[in-house]
């Protein structure tokens, strides 16, 4: 059993490109805004990795909330969005608040199309800019609980 | 535009207890292997963010699949399980290998319960000692397409 993690690096593979440039104005979750076009820009070097994506409906974002302010220590309580009129606060890791230990974003969005090193989409949560670190596939089997799986997708 | 990346840098806030030793025995998915339990041990210093987490039925488990082979460069093109038969490659960002750009696992689970900072839960396809970099409650407005999406809960 570890003692004491290692730190783990990562690379991002491309950005995101949308009409917020300040996480203030950005929608909460893609599911509140989706309608809305944006992009992923990757990298030239990683456009190979696209090859099969738009036979896909939906695919997960995972990204960097580079746009939340960087804080020396993270709150391991937080109020949530749903608990704000009480200032009730929950773990950090209950809510999917952005300040987080690892700020990693997680957005579920619509594969309109993928142009070269581009994938457009629908469903903005997210800020200009935002480092992409992976894209995966959405499959109802895998991402869904089991009650709400639709066994002849994914 | 960010012309050239900079390196991100995570830190593990605890890891997984499972009971297979190697990549290649755990399940591929969580989904299919929906009733064994496993445990993901929080570092103690953390363990007031799972404040609140038992009050959802599924969370989201972000790792870092530290278990698969490490290669100097990392193959963009794959063949899927799906396509195994044909031997037909997919752009990884079409997949979901472990052998990604980063190595980023998204593991859907069912809480069982928490205990201190012990998180019990079921659904493994996990390798034992994973590094575990976030834990996002599930919620079904935000996790699912809009046509799937059941309004009721999340």
């Amino acid at each position: 059993m570890p003692d004491e993690p290692s730190p783990i690096q990562l690379t991002p593979i491309g950005y995101v490109v949308t009409r917020y440039a300040e996480a203030a104005h950005a929608p909460s979750q893609s599911s509140e805004n989706h309608r809305e076009t944006g992009r992923v820009v990757l990298y030239e070097h990683f456009r190979d990795g696209l090859d099969g994506l738009d036979a896909f409906p939906y695919a997960w974002l995972l990204t960097w909330l580079h746009a939340q302010r960087d804080e020396q220590t993270v709150d391991l309580r937080v109020v949530p969005r749903a608990l704000e009129s009480t200032g009730q606060t929950r773990g950090v890791f209950a809510t999917r608040s952005p300040h987080r230990v690892n700020r990693l974003g997680l957005s579920l969005v619509r594969v309109v199309r993928v142009e070269g090193s581009t994938v457009h989409f629908t469903g903005v949560d997210l800020v200009d800019g935002t480092p992409v670190l992976d894209i995966k596939p959405w499959f109802a089997s895998t991402d869904s609980p089991p009650e709400h799986g639709d066994p002849t997708t994914g």
